[in-house]
């Protein structure tokens, strides 16, 4: 976004304050990953107060252009990462494509049922077996998101035997011939809430992005429902239409 | 999303009242816009204090669940608008083929001229003559977003005469002959700032989804730039990849 206040006319100080921040952001003066400098620093250097300037940084933390960690202050944020929906590649491949670096870890393996919930989702009956794989993935060391995979183990016999820290949709091409196809996919903003905060490292309320995303093979046998929870400041998505 | 807490194992007590709550809403129990009983009398019958009782209301609005109104309390969110960015539709032509009923306002039409950060996404130079449209846009009464359009009066001579309470597709259809192309669209969540908050009768830092779309018209020139602001409680993403 710009490096202005989305708001115009008779601007608030806090928000004065962030222009300047934001503006130092935009042209490079403070870079991806570089601490700002402390509270007490940025509210002398620019003549206001620490209250002042907590509203100013609470404000840019908001937008995505900051992140705090834990006890050692302030960051810049690095750029979003750009994800396009209506292309089919993986999470690693789309985060190797833009220079940067891709983690994934394995949390948990779990076979369990179908709940209500996911019945709906899935076209599978309450009760069901399914597995559950639960992920983290980094970008450059940062983790972004946490993620379900519920996997249907009729399609995919044996699956919950093989090492996840790697692709998933290679593993399905390889093991199983499975071509991922007929992918529905839904975003919305939501609130992240324990385990998704704690295992991402943010406070329950975090604002975040819920994405998710159905798949079945090419005979129409559902395969996979995906449920992704984003920190809100790492993801742009980008659609073009022609 | 589904009616639990996208947590589980231990779960906290405000998470349960939420998961409560949340059944009832899934189960049609509580409707939409359906006032929410106060938090005194939610607190008596699920057996807790209203601290408690506070915090799962504060998890349900973050999750889009539940809206405040202005000092009338709590009420259910209607459904989520779907919206595929993909697909060419009009805001009003989509709001109507999901049953509901749309509604624009004009808040504003303003000549000015082009800064440097709408250089960089309109192509024109700093300082290029430019007109902006701001309007506000309902969901059966409720406004889901404010917008600040960019439009080209170099292509589009004599636009800022034009009622704007009406289709602006059609009306460049129309009127100038233009068919919009190669829209580009980005979306990010962010928080709502004044004059967006404000138009929408939410509270500053309130969660929102920010989407641009920039369009040219079939020789490659640019036509608008838009910035839409939406309530975070009032949007579906939905894409299908063939």
């Amino acid at each position: 976004m710009e490096a202005r206040a989305n708001g115009e006319g008779s601007t608030p100080l806090y928000l004065r304050v962030r222009d300047q921040l934001a503006n130092q952001i935009e042209a490079g003066l403070l870079a991806a990953n570089t601490r700002l400098p402390s509270e007490r620093v940025l509210a002398e250097s620019h003549g206001t107060t620490r209250v002042t300037t907590r509203l100013a940084l609470a404000q840019l933390e908001a937008e995505g252009r900051i992140y705090r960690s834990n006890r050692r202050g302030w960051f810049v944020s690095p750029p979003r990462l750009v994800y396009n929906p209506t292309q089919d590649y993986s999470f690693s491949d789309n985060v190797t494509s833009q220079g940067r670096t891709p983690a994934t870890e394995t949390l948990e393996v779990t076979a369990t049922e179908v709940a209500p919930w996911l019945a709906n989702k899935t076209g599978l009956a309450v009760g069901d077996a399914i597995v559950r794989l639960r992920r983290r993935r980094q970008v450059d060391g940062r983790p972004v998101l946490v993620e379900n995979i519920y996997l249907n183990p009729k399609r995919l016999p044996g699956i919950e035997q093989y090492d996840f820290n790697r692709s998933l949709w290679k593993l399905l091409r390889e093991k199983y011939s499975v071509e991922l196809q007929g992918k529905r996919i839904e975003m919305f903003p939501t609130a992240l809430v324990d385990p998704q905060a704690e295992a991402l490292g943010v406070n329950a309320g975090t604002a975040g992005l819920y994405v998710t995303r159905r798949s079945h093979d090419a005979d129409g046998v559902f395969v996979e429902f995906d449920e992704e929870f984003w920190l809100h400041d790492t993801l742009s998505i980008q659609v073009e239409v022609q």
